[in-house]
């Protein structure tokens, strides 16, 4: 297929965003819980009033030594400010493979990140707060991992150090296998630590709505555990069921099942954050100087839907929908995935008390809706194009997140103008746009990748393959006839 | 403690034991399948008719080829003898990970077990059938693994390539990192390169019905899946709720998920059998020479309960019961564990049909009965001493295996005289024992270590972990004091 570049029409600008955060409060004793008084579940596209100024019940009681594994990433870097804002004693640990993979996929952040030393040296001339850094791979360098802990006694370790992108992780066999050993050890390795060092250290970890599948639920989908009538009648209280869409979906689900059984054995003290999709780029913290800038992620692989479209929108090219845009989904801006952190943090849960899971979600809406609301305001066409990802066309969402709202939160929703400024951001940086990674590159299956290529997508060369993918390749071609595998060989080599 | 030992009174004695298989039958048509006339779930020791004779329903259609990962194992090996027999093309797949095991434990096989290659040598000799080996290690060459599929074309997969010890899986911190890494890798490798291959294969692994936890099925624990009422009053049936009492069971359960996710997108075959404790040594044809002896295991991280027993009865010391015994159990004796794989091979199921689910057990026991089941006939004394595990003392269990037995398994019982011979290999290989590995030498966290120190047993000495593992135990002890953990050190070093 091919896109008619045409200048876009932007009718959203950016605004200026004023800061709605409370800086730190030291030592306050006020109890910011407030008990809801109605429902609160979510509705597609919902009008929720603006409370800017709140501060959402970030008052705390305690500054807390906080590891941030995974600091340098598109969700640890502003959590990373946004605590060191609050008077945290803050350590990223990364071993900067979000920025690794960037040179795999030859693709970029659309904004002009700095490095994690120039971004620190910023901070500190920014806030005078010092933010230190260790290099370390934490699913592969297990002692270092339990020496840092022995070192520092964190209060609390924000755990974000996972491959992220559901489709990198469905790329070919290498992204499927180094998003399981690198999420799958990574986790087990920290849990494996803290028990060694004897510590008691609260776990904050990133899991995703995913985990939930969408549609298994049998209504709201509601906070980690689920009530059932099991055979003869006993009522249970158990883990939601795990229906996981994808190889990076699949990997929270095991992290899950290590959590549970590390809380129950060792009595560790875990949060689980179910996160939906997110948006936006910028935090309060992060547009305090230029060189903070958070990344953005416009490519098939780890541009979330909303950013693509709105990279698409600034490019004045389609907005393509994956299917009919049935899919519904959750969201939650950059700037409350950093809020509901904080709060977690400032709830652990009790010793010896189960694992405690959060939905942290502010809004659910329909792909196609999302795109109709961009189209609108931006003039872009919306083309639906086949779905690269095995999934129900259709599915409705409905999610619980009253844990995070009776602890305060007003979440940022679509509709409060945060929206116009990521068009600004993709606007102001669209020079720096690899318009051949917009398009899926990824493929669930052999029957999405077969009807993605007959719609015309692009596919990867066989140079991105392994020796054995290749051969493997090469063997599913030939259907395992061994003469005409040669002879492909031949003709892949030229002779 | 110490042991009394003395001269064992053994009334158990060994028994000629008969073929109880038929060869190989090619091309039969004959349904095997027999429908159940009874509700056959199990009760604790029930008395069972012996039906020796009988084929146990293992007619089949057509030889396959087939794949044993994990080959030279205590069920592998076995299994691959049984596989053979009944005409299949049968490769070995193993990098020997459970002798290497051995030699880290400084333990071995009571039995004299043999080199791979002399005992596919024998079994050549024996049987004229010729079994191959694979030195290879599937959680780590991956592209050796893509390599195999695609030159063998196999029809059938058996997947025994996992760490399998419980107590070993909770050592400490490199025991339990290397369950999951090479449990996980290994498994989704596999899943992954079936993929990547393009091939139809069916994949056979075994679990553990530790995936279920004990008691939390609200009566029978059903195979595999189980029909819940969810909120809101709709009906639906989810994999039974995962509830991990080791980090082994833990990684069968991560497996699950792996299943479920992989059928799901690829339609690829999955069988995947809850076994319960095996007992046993030999089967009909490791007992056709020497040279196939099958491992017996009798320490206290691999030697599962009842051969621990009988090895205990064998040495006239006492046996040693983890704390009230009132554990229940699922057992299968090591012949059936080979007949249900290969029935489950005979039976794959549908392109496209969720992943198929057994309980591969015959029978379940409380542990306190065991021990006087075997008291009785022995003389030995019971000795209660403190559990190095952490689970509840006493729970029921009630298993649903009606699968197995409708597809004609009639399950050898305990009841059935094998007994006589694991005591007599027990009697026959004492000499070969090393009492120093009998007694729990894993605990299950701090506070089981403590109690079971308090108790007396021994625990690993420092030299045993790795330099990370002995300051993080530093470090405990001093309670985080530097300079006594300086001091510590010094001692240690003894300057």
């Amino acid at each position: 297929m091919a896109f008619v570049l045409s200048n876009p029409l932007l009718s959203l600008r950016a605004h200026s965003i004023a800061s709605t955060d409370s800086a730190f409060c030291p030592r306050h004793t006020v109890n910011p819980v407030v008990a809801p008084t109605h429902k609160s579940h979510l509705t597609p596209v919902r009008s929720t009033s603006i409370r800017a100024s709140a501060t959402n019940g970030l008052q705390h009681t305690q500054s807390k030594r906080i590891l941030v594994l995974g600091g340098d990433g598109f969700c640890g870097w502003p959590t990373t400010l946004y605590l060191s804002e609050l008077g945290h004693d803050v350590v990223v640990v990364d071993n900067l493979s979000r920025r690794k993979i960037d040179l795999e996929l030859e693709c970029d952040s659309l904004t002009p990140i700095q490095s994690i030393s120039q971004r620190l040296s910023a901070w500190r001339s920014v806030s005078s707060r010092h933010v230190r850094f260790v290099y370390l791979d934490v699913a592969r360098e297990y002692d270092r991992l339990l020496e840092l802990l022995v070192r520092e006694k964190p209060d609390a370790i924000v755990h974000f150090a996972e491959q992220r992108a559901a489709p990198y992780s469905m790329k070919a066999s290498r992204q499927k296998r180094y998003t399981v050993d690198n999420n799958v050890s990574g986790t087990h390795n920290l849990l494996a630590a803290i028990v060694e060092s004897g510590l008691d250290v609260h776990v904050v970890h990133l899991g995703t709505m995913g985990v939930y599948g969408y549609g298994t639920s049998g209504g709201e989908i509601p906070e980690g555990y689920i009530n059932v009538v099991l055979p003869g009648g006993r009522e249970s209280r158990i883990l939601h069921p795990s229906y996981p869409g994808s190889v990076y979906h699949a990997t929270k689900c095991l992290d899950q099942i290590l959590f549970q059984f590390y809380q129950k054995n060792d009595s560790l003290r875990i949060t689980d954050l179910h996160q939906g999709i997110v948006w936006g780029t910028n935090t309060t913290q992060t547009r305090k100087d230029e060189r903070l800038i958070n990344r953005f992620d416009y490519d098939s692989d780890y541009g979330t839907v909303l950013n693509r479209f709105l990279m698409q929108a600034a490019l004045g090219v389609p907005l393509t929908v994956y299917g009919t845009g049935g899919q519904t989904r959750a969201f939650i801006h950059i700037q409350d995935t950093a809020r509901c952190i904080s709060l977690a943090i400032a709830n652990p849960p009790e010793p010896g008390a189960q694992v405690e899971i959060f939905n942290q979600v502010a809004e659910t809406h329909r792909v196609r809706d999302l795109a109709k609301l961009i189209s609108d305001k931006t003039g872009c066409e919306v083309k639906n194009i086949s779905n690269p990802r095995n999934e129900s066309a259709e599915n409705e969402l409905d999610v619980a997140n009253r844990k995070f709202r009776s602890l305060g939160l007003e979440p940022t929703t679509l509709e409060m103008g945060l929206l116009d400024e990521v068009v600004s951001i993709a606007d102001k940086y669209k020079h720096r746009c690899d318009k051949s990674k917009i398009l899926p590159n990824s493929f669930w299956n052999k029957n999405r990748r077969r009807e993605c290529e007959q719609f015309g997508m692009s596919v990867s060369d066989l140079g991105a393959y392994s020796v054995a993918e290749e051969e493997a390749m090469l063997y599913s071609l030939s259907k395992g006839d061994m003469s005409k595998m040669e002879k492909l060989r031949q003709v892949l080599q030229g002779s």
